[in-house]
């Protein structure tokens, strides 16, 4: 089968076997999308090696049990060891020995097939397109959020990122009615943040715009993807006010931690969230995610796919991997 | 009045004039402790030019309305406006425009006198020695996690650091039950730990005794002043923990925060904490605090107590200031 696979450098291999797991569900990806992991594990993050993607809608074609035969499905990117207290008390998310689709211990779904635990996939209701299906995985990490601190249309939220994932979490954050200030670099991706109801800011300019922060943010997201964007939201934060980190990097940042300390900031990291609210979201026309893809291409364009989702100018790229 | 000012230098001046600010009590001060954070003033933290010292017990010798005149007392450090809205709310310790004795805008307890509003004075019982009553600013620092992480006889604890605030910080833990492993460098201040009920651990033997973190702490408290703390936490706590950072720094720490996001950890920022529980724990003998008094100099000796109070071998010095 076409795969992408990264292994020190991304190549599209043509003769890559379908992934075949004991007692696993063989999975015909349909759509699949490219997200800042899969940039950053290119850069050296997490240092793996295999076929990338964990964002992906699919048909189950082989289910041992015969459960969700032919089903349209999303999958859980974690698959946990199904023993340990962790993943008894029913969330491998955190599963010492965990592997994860596409980017540890695991082939991924920037493939024509993939395979996973029947107990991690969800049928996808008709309701819901190909495409917007696969914004099932960012999108309940994206409302991971609201699961980890209290949001409330009193709430004062900035986030600092206006890249795909900052898109999301403001989708998200849009439905609790809290008011929202974007802080990006790029003037076409603070449109689109703004056309989600959210106050656009320049980084740039925010010195200058300073005063915008004359009430302090309660909560700052910090989707930015960049080593920088946590020292400016401690800068934002309010005390007693809480950071949501969500940007993944390799290596070392230099941070001046103090301000945590003497404002009380509470700084949360936060990962994979739950997929039913995410289903519930796009099923319920809540969220509208197809405005945020930027380019589609079809396998065998796949490292162009790569390198036009790593431009600045580009929020999702989505692959056609079968029509 | 002789005083310990420090101006780019330390020095011990004999002829400051006694602080007297509108509506406020003039106290007269007992014995006063020197802290690390006063040390790190001395080192460009904070930026803060005036009398250091925020640690003491004193006797009133002039109030506005009478109130607690010829009292014992110790003092709450941050003088909030009173005005704004966190203040009215009855916490000044983050209020914007607030001043910190001998940390912010206002002199210091390393002095003769120093002057505090009435409102921020609590009066010592008798059943507290001067000595003990010195340490309720710390105690109440350390006893100020209790507020903010959930404790309890089943928590695995890790505490980073075996100075004067980590050993508070121990004594405060064991009268939860919990389980305390403490991180340290220096063998006879692990000594003084045991002797508190924490299992004690030397830095350098981390990656040996890896071991001894088999269960994976759920909280860790990085108390040990050293800039490489937070990174040692990281690499400690269980996912989806707690690190609470107590120490404060001059100037940037290279880190990699990804553990941050990917094992979920939330970092929680610890600053001052409520006076009266210090006092109760002190008043009922549940925390011993006069075992970790180095040494105790008299003022005309504050220049040497300094520099005793920086050497690793010691723990908390005293400054007996009036006799």
């Amino acid at each position: 089968m076409k795969a992408l696979r990264f292994d020190d450098k991304l190549q599209l291999v043509r003769d890559a076997p379908p992934p075949r797991r004991a007692g696993e569900a063989l999975i015909q990806v349909l759509k699949a999308g490219i997200c800042n992991t899969d940039l950053e594990i290119t850069k050296g993050y997490a240092g793996f090696a295999g076929i990338l993607g964990h964002e992906f809608v699919g048909r189950v074609v082989e289910s041992p049990g015969g459960a969700l035969l032919g089903r349209r499905v999303v999958g859980e990117i974690n698959v946990g060891c199904n023993d340990c207290s962790v993943c008894r008390a029913g969330d491998s998310r955190h599963c010492a020995t965990r592997t994860v689709l596409g980017i540890k211990g695991r082939d991924g779904a920037l493939a024509e097939f993939l395979s996973l635990p029947i107990r991690n996939l969800l049928a996808v209701p008709d309701s819901i397109s190909d495409e917007a299906a696969v914004f099932v995985e960012p999108l309940a990490a994206a409302h991971h959020i609201l699961d980890q601190v209290a949001v409330g249309p009193s709430s004062r939220v900035a986030v600092i990122g206006d890249g795909k994932l900052a898109q999301l979490i403001i989708a998200v954050l849009a439905t609790t009615g809290c008011e929202i200030t974007v802080v990006g670099k790029h003037e076409e991706k603070l449109d689109v943040a703004r056309s989600q109801g959210a106050r656009p800011l320049l980084l740039k300019d925010i010195a200058v715009e300073w005063s915008a922060f004359a009430h302090q943010p309660d909560v700052v997201i910090e989707a930015s993807g960049s080593a920088s964007g946590l020292g400016l939201a401690l800068k934002l934060v309010r005390p007693q006010g809480a950071i949501v980190l969500k940007s993944t990097h390799h290596g070392e940042t230099p941070l001046e931690m103090f301000p945590t300390v003497v404002n009380e900031v509470t700084i949360i990291g936060s990962r994979c969230g739950r997929f039913a609210p995410a289903l519930e979201l796009l099923g319920s026309g809540a969220v509208d995610v197809v405005p945020l893809i930027s380019a589609r291409f079809p396998m065998d364009a796949g490292l162009e796919a790569f390198q036009i989702a790593a431009s600045a100018a580009t929020l999702k790229v989505v692959l056609d991997i079968a029509d």
